[in-house]
């Protein structure tokens, strides 16, 4: 028999925890832990307990949803050889070879970065011709100022009107961080939820954007206010796109990559450091550089580290239950920096002032040595990011800090690099250590940073 | 070591499975399934499977969320010495014990339907200044033909305004279905999540709406096309607030109570049944009826029996994954025929029509017999619901059919009584067979019904 505690309090709580078995078509609770499986047809990982006092009856529903996505590194993505954009998604080998045999054409929505589409258009439609797909293709001005539940409905209507089936036709969203955040949110939202492909155009939404599983828009001029946490079936990431992004839009990304550098991976940052200016000129590309193949090799190597890394910290905290998170570095001075000074700064750009100030603060605790220090900075600077920002001031620090207090459970969680490559979280940083760093970092950056802050 | 698969096919695929453990504050990536666990801090139910061929490397990230919540029945909500609206949803007896320590007034921002807040508005505020509560109420008029995603935007910026912490500070939905969906929509949305607690106030949504963890909003024409599964941290659910009910709205809940009976529940179909008038009639309340304690506790048993059926269904399957779903009887062709006649048919009307003529088609594929039909009628009736209605033409009929095989993976999936409280699902039901139970169906109900479908 089942498991019924009886509490000998005031309140005379009796409790009781049910399994769920399902027999046939119909769900039953079950009482204890016990379950026969030869006589039902599924047991659910899911649990019912009910709690009666003489005044309530509670019960507390557990359960758990398995989010499963791919995050793919692939070429020749737009290459009318590859299948991948349209059946990479799919998973099981002989659900792939049902709907080939089908040889029904596929119908797929797409929503491309308006920028993005000028450029790669004609590709794409190459593409889903020759796939003989039935496509609607939505160009859009997804940039920082526009991205807004306004135009996640306008994609939804245009999603509607097309009729697509929710469960086997994914929504595909191609362009930068702006695009996919919008799309997926629209997505998540369509019937309560409806796959979606992420193929990201810019270095930033390649490493990032299209790792996890945030989605978002700008509201009420806050950054990504609104949103969810609902991952796409399937990123796939092809590093060709990169080949036409203006060289600044280059450097934002590789922000977000040295993030991870600093708080998990010393060879990132040794890479970076040593080949950052090369990735810049050759822009992550193969061919045609005097370079040749190793810059190519170095390219592919600092996405992988920085996918991984990322991927790491993200899958055991896909829903930022965790209030720790390293990848938080670099993120707690820089939101309400970029939405003030918008759209003077990129989201890279931002995240990196904030990250060159945090630097000098792990500097002033000891964590890092002033060689260390220096050396970071210098490499910041060698990427051609900002390092120094005028609208970093104390009080823009202390705001940030305690708006971070407020929204993690009282503490600051403070990411701040122990060395090259290895981070910890820290709750305790007195307002004498912030402000020494502050005066520091002003006199030794203030000056230096002009040519990079306005490129 | 790890597992590493090296198939010996063209693609060379090897494929690597990764276990996820944190050390300190730093999650890495670890091959295979053992985990010495004394030298990690946490072994993460995550996982990372990463595959790579000569063109691409793939990982695929599965990661487990568990939701967590609590549906509670109890009496005098809003009774100042209840604490139950404020801090019911606390389930870690030391966290509530800080929390009431720390003697700090509570913040609160609070959504009520405005018919709602003309009855019990003046209550409401005197509970909350009664508990010293820094509150906001908002009065809305949450009806059926404004259940949009403006008036979530409208919550949202009201929300926003207030600056709650999105952790502690749960937002506080006091209404009927819809307001409950929309209130769930925006606090979903919020800072992408954000925990709120429904306190349903009609029938319908005391049994159904605060049971589960769909959220929703209705656009283009359509019934809740947009939405999010996301529970609610608690739902409190007190029957008191039913005796202001309008009678027409009270039948309205009790279809939703009939389709858990027939599904599932001989008990309970025989509960409404019998006592289905007294529940009627004293609004399944206790106090000052001729029937005296006897009808509270038919009505205590009909709810608490309508919940854990409909929780059995709704926990293993929060995210309705799984297509085959007994709670979708009488949802087939009520989704169109309640747009359609907006806002003449109340859900639960629609919801029983559509039952009415299901429980046709099973008679008709000998699963009820010809009494069985007649007893299930009598009994709808007899609860002062629509038993049929003009616009479920077989045009309506195929068209919702058809729609649902689109959307559910290509089989109708039909709940359909087989005798009296028991249920399964099928995927074959003829055109002839569909219409011989319409013509029927029409026969003899299309005069009986006029009384009941105009209340
Ligand atoms: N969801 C997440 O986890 C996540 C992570 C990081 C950042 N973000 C979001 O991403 C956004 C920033 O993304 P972004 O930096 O990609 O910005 P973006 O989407 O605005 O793109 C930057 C610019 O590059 C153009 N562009 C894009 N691809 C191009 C290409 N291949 N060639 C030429 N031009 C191209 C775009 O038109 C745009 O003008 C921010 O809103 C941020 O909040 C989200
Ligand atoms: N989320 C879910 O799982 C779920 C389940 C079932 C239904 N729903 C949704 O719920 C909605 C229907 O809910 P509903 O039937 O509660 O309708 P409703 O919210 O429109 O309320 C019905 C009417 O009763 C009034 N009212 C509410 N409480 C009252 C009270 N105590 N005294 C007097 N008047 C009161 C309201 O002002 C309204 O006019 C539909 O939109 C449906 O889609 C959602
Ligand atoms: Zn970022
Ligand atoms: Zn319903």
């Amino acid at each position: 028999m089942g498991k019924v505690h009886v509490r000998d309090n005031a309140a005379k709580e009796k409790k009781t925890e049910f399994r769920l078995v399902r027999v046939k078509d119909t769900w039953k609770r079950k009482l204890g832990k016990k379950v026969n499986k030869n006589k039902v047809d599924c047991v659910s990982a899911a649990k019912i307990f009910e709690t009666s006092t003489v005044k309530d009856t509670t019960w507390t529903v557990i359960s758990p949803i398995t989010f499963t996505y791919k995050v793919t590194e692939t070429r020749g993505l737009l290459d009318p050889n590859s299948d991948t954009l349209l059946l990479g998604h799919i998973t099981d080998p002989q659900h792939l070879e049902e709907i080939k045999a089908l040889n029904k054409p596929l119908k797929r929505f797409v929503v491309v970065d308006q920028e993005v589409y000028k450029i790669y258009g004609a590709k794409i439609t190459e593409y889903l011709e020759f796939h003989n797909v039935l496509y609607k293709i939505l160009a859009l001005p997804t940039t920082e100022e526009n991205k807004s539940m306004e135009v996640a409905l306008t994609i939804l209507e245009e999603v509607n009107n097309f009729c697509l089936d929710r469960r086997t036709e994914p929504i595909i969203a191609i362009g930068g961080g702006v695009c996919l955040d919008i799309v997926g949110l629209a997505a998540s939202l369509y019937r309560r939820r409806t796959p979606y492909i992420r193929v990201p155009t810019t270095l930033l939404s390649y490493i990032d954007a299209s790792v996890g599983a945030k989605t978002g828009v700008n509201f009420a001029n806050c950054k990504n206010k609104l949103g969810t946490y609902i991952p796409p079936t399937a990123a796939f990431l092809d590093l060709s796109f990169i080949q036409t992004l203006p060289r600044r839009h280059i450097c934002n990304g590789v922000a977000e990559m040295l993030k991870m550098a600093l708080m998990k991976h010393r060879g990132l940052f040794e890479l970076l450091d040593k080949h950052g200016r090369m990735l810049l000129e050759t822009k992550f590309q193969d061919a045609g550089s005097i370079y040749g193949q190793s810059s190519f090799q170095a390219a592919s190597r600092a996405t992988r580290i920085a996918i991984t890394t990322m991927l790491e910290e993200l899958a055991p905290n896909l829903w930022e239950d965790d209030l720790n998170r390293l990848v938080d570095f670099g993120h707690l001075i820089s939101p309400a920096l970029e939405m003030k000074v918008l759209p003077s700064l990129l989201h890279g750009e931002a995240v990196n002032i904030d990250m060159s100030y945090m630097v000098y603060v792990a500097q002033e605790c000891g964590l890092l040595s002033e060689d260390e220090k220096q050396r970071i900075i210098r490499c910041m600077v060698g990427l051609e990011l900002p390092v120094w920002h005028e609208e970093v001031t104390m009080e823009l620090i202390q705001k940030s800090l305690q708006d971070r207090l407020k929204h993690s459970g009282g503490l600051v969680r403070m990411p701040l690099p122990v060395g090259l490559g290895q981070a910890e979280i820290f709750n305790t940083t007195s307002y004498e250590i912030l402000h020494r760093a502050h005066e520091k970092w002003c006199g030794e950056l203030s000056m230096s940073s002009h040519s990079s802050c306005d490129p």
